[in-house]
C-alpha cells in the first residue's frame, strides 16, 4: 500500500481522490501496488470516501508515515509553500497543480526535494490534462529545444471564441461567461494574462532552464483591449485572435525571451483550429522540428488526470526520483526589445500616412476600419513607427503576427 | 560512460548517430553520463565518425560488454528479430524504430525483455517523432483509455492535402509525389494502409492491452478508390478526406475493435488542419477527454527525436526498467460488424431511390454527382443497404464519418 494524502479538496484535489477511487483496479495493475487515500486536508466539513479521514490538521499528514506521496492541489502560496516545504523535508513526494506556487518558489522547492531524495512533479499546473510538462523533460529532452507558443488559458481563449463566432463585444463576452460561471468572479488573473505568464515561467524553465520566481518580468499583455474590429482585421487576413503565450531560447543559449500577448494567428498554423477552452502548445527542437499538444487545459477531471498521472510515476520509482537537466549556468531573461516582429493594428484615417510610416505593409479593409500589416522590422522600430503614426491616424492596440 | 549501438545505419540509424554527437553535452547533462556510440552495424561501406567503428559483424556488438544499449534501426524482421531477441537476452536494453517488428513480435520481445531485466522501447515505431507511446503509458496512463483516432502514415496524408489543393485525380498525385522522392518506389504498404495498420496495432497494444502479431485482421482500406468527386463531397459538407486509424475499447472491456480507412472529417475535428505529411494521434481517456499530439510522423531527424528520447529513458534508469501495465486476460479483437456509424458517399443517379434506402439521410450536390451521408446505423445494416442501392444508382466507395 502506497499512502496518499490530498491537501485541499476543491475542484482539482477533488476530482483527484474520485480518479484515485474509480481508476482503482487500473491504477495497482500500473504502479504494482495499490493507492490509498488516506487523509483529505480541508477547513470545510466534506463528505470524504470510506476510509478516508478528513482533517483540518497539516499535521496529521506529516505525522503519518504511511504517507508517501502528498498531493497538493490548495492553490496560492500562503499555505502551499511552507506545507510543501515541510512534506518534502520529511521525506514525502509532492505532486501539485498549484501553478503560482511552481512559477513563484518551485526552484527552491525542487532544490528541497532534490536534496531530499523525494519528487516534486507539477505536470498539471499548466496545460491542465494535456501532457505537456513530462514530454519537454523526457520525450523530448534529447533535442534543444529552442521556441514554445501555447495557448494555455481557457478562459481568455473561450472569450476570444465566443468574441469570434458571436460578434459580440469583449464586455458582453465577459458578462455573459460570468453569469454561465466559465470565468471566476475576478477574471483579473485570466483576462490580464498573469494565469498565462505563470504557465509560461514553467514552461520555459522546463524547456530552458529559465529561473523561475520572477515571472512579473515577462511583459504581459491580457486581452481586455481586443475588439470587434481586431476580430475583423484578423478575418481579413486569413486568421484569427488568440492569447498566444511566448517563449525562446536567445542564439547564445544564455538568455531566453518571452511575452504574453494578443495575436494574429493564420489559419494554416496549428494554433488555428484552438477553440474555446482548449489548450495547445507547440514545443519547437533541433531534431523533432514543431510538436503540438493538445486538449483540455482546466477542469476537475482532466486536471486530475495530470495529478494522477504524476502520482503514478512517483509510485513507480518511489526511491529513485527521475533525473532532470541540471543547466551549467542560469538562463536569464532578455526583453530582446530589438527582437524582429511584425504587427496587426486596425486603424481609420489617411493610408498614405500608414503606407509612408511603415514601409513594405499591407492594408485591408475590414468593416468601417482598415487594418495595416507591417513588415518584419525591430520590435522597438515598429512601435516607434506606430507610436508616431499615432497622431496621423487613430490606431487600434496592436497585435503580434504569429 | 554508456556504449550504444546502432544496427542499421538507413535514414533513421544516421539520424540517431547525429543526434548523438551534436546534442551530445545536453544528452549528457540529462542523463549524468556519456552517451557513445561505439559501433554502427550496416553491409555497405559508410563513413562513421571517428572513435566510431564500423561493423559487418552483428556479433561485435553482442560480444562487447561496454554495449549497454542497442538502437535497432534496420527494419523488417528477417535479421532485426533475432537480432534484437539475441540482444535481449544477453541483457541488453534495446530502442527501435521498426514499426513492422514491434506489430509483429511485439508480445515476445516484451516479455523477453522483462525477463531479462532490461526495456525493449519503440517510441519512434509509431508517430515519428511525435510523442505518443509514452504519454500513453505514463502521462495518460492512469486514464482509463478508450478510443485512438489517428492520422498515422504522412505520405497517404500528403498524397490526399495535394489532390485537395491541387485538384488533381489520385495516380496524378502519386505520380508526381514519386518523382519528388515523397513517397517509395512501390508504395503499396502506404497506400494500401498496412503501415497505418501496423501503428494502430502498436497504438491499441499500448492503450488497451491488444495483443500484438495478428494485425492482419483488423480491416484495412487504403486510398487508392479515393476520387476527386470524394474531394467534392467532403467539401459540400464541410469537411475533407483522411485516411484515419480508429480504435475503441468495447464496453465489456474484454475486446477491441478497429479498422483502418478513408474518412471525412469535420472542420471543426481537430484533425481536420492536420495537413501534408504531418501526423496527429488523438486519444480518449475517462478523465482526460480528447488529447491530440501533433508533429512530424516520418523522416530522419524527427524520427531520431524519439528513438533518441527512449536512450534517455533507458540511460536513466538502466538497472530499472520502467513497469508496464499487465492485463489480466488478453483484450482480444472483435471486428463489430454492427457498431453504429455514418457513411458519406458519392452517387450519380435517381436521388428519391437514395432517400428511400437510407431513412433519415442527407444528400448534397457536389460537382456532376450528388453526395449522401446517411444517418447513424449499424455498419452492417448501412453496408447491406448501400449494397442494395448499387443496382438503381452508381455510387462511389463509402467514406466513413468520424
Amino acid at each position: 500500500m502506497i499512502g496518499v494524502a490530498v491537501m485541499g479538496c476543491g475542484v482539482v484535489g477533488s476530482g483527484v481522490v474520485e480518479m484515485l477511487i474509480e481508476n482503482r483496479e487500473l491504477l495497482t495493475g500500473t504502479t504494482g501496488d495499490e493507492l490509498r487515500v488516506l487523509y483529505m486536508l480541508d477547513l470545510r466539513d466534506l463528505d470524504v470516501p470510506e476510509g478516508v479521514v478528513l482533517t483540518k490538521n497539516f499535521e496529521d499528514i506529516l505525522n503519518d508515515e504511511r504517507v508517501q506521496i502528498v498531493v497538493e492541489t490548495m492553490g496560492g502560496t500562503r499555505f502551499a509553500y511552507p506545507y510543501t516545504k515541510q512534506c518534502l523535508e520529511a521525506g514525502r513526494h509532492v505532486v501539485t497543480s498549484n501553478k503560482e506556487l511552481v512559477a513563484d518558489h518551485g526552484d527552491e522547492l525542487l532544490s528541497i526535494a532534490k536534496a531530499h531524495g523525494v519528487s516534486y512533479l507539477y505536470e498539471a499546473s499548466t496545460g491542465g490534462g494535456i501532457p505537456i510538462i513530462r514530454p519537454i523533460q523526457q520525450d523530448l529532452r534529447a533535442n534543444k529545444l529552442s521556441e514554445i507558443n501555447g495557448i494555455v488559458n481557457g478562459s481568455t481563449n473561450y472569450l476570444l471564441t465566443e468574441m469570434r463566432e458571436k460578434g459580440v463585444s469583449f464586455p458582453a463576452a465577459l458578462g455573459e461567461a460570468k453569469r454561465l460561471g466559465y470565468v471566476e468572479a475576478n477574471p483579473a488573473a485570466d483576462v490580464e494574462g498573469w494565469d498565462a505568464r505563470r504557465k509560461l515561467a514553467i514552461l520555459a524553465n522546463a524547456a530552458f532552464g529559465a529561473k523561475l520566481g520572477d515571472n512579473q518580468i515577462i511583459p504581459t499583455t491580457g486581452i481586455s483591449a481586443v475588439t470587434e474590429g481586431d476580430m475583423n482585421a484578423a478575418a481579413a487576413f486569413g486568421g484569427a485572435v488568440k492569447l498566444i503565450a511566448h517563449a525562446h531560447l536567445n542564439e547564445s543559449e544564455n538568455t531566453w525571451t518571452g511575452w504574453v500577448h494578443p495575436c494574429f494567428v493564420p489559419s494554416a498554423h496549428p494554433l488555428y483550429n484552438v477553440n474555446d477552452v482548449f489548450n495547445a502548445i507547440m514545443v519547437h527542437g533541433n531534431f523533432v522540428d514543431n510538436v503540438m499538444f493538445f486538449g483540455r487545459g482546466a477542469g476537475s477531471k482532466p486536471t486530475a488526470s495530470a495529478v494522477v498521472g504524476d502520482i503514478v510515476e512517483v509510485a513507480q520509482s518511489l526511491d529513485a526520483p527521475r533525473k532532470r537537466l541540471e543547466y551549467a549556468s542560469p538562463v536569464a531573461f532578455d526583453a530582446a526589445p530589438s527582437a524582429p516582429r511584425r504587427l496587426l493594428v486596425r486603424f481609420t484615417g489617411d493610408e498614405n500616412a500608414v503606407k509612408a510610416a511603415l514601409p513594405g505593409c499591407i492594408i485591408k479593409e475590414c468593416g468601417d476600419e482598415k487594418a495595416v500589416m507591417t513588415a518584419e522590422a525591430p520590435a522597438d522600430v515598429l512601435n516607434s513607427a506606430v507610436q508616431a503614426l499615432s497622431s496621423a491616424v487613430q490606431l487600434g492596440a496592436p497585435l503580434f503576427v504569429l
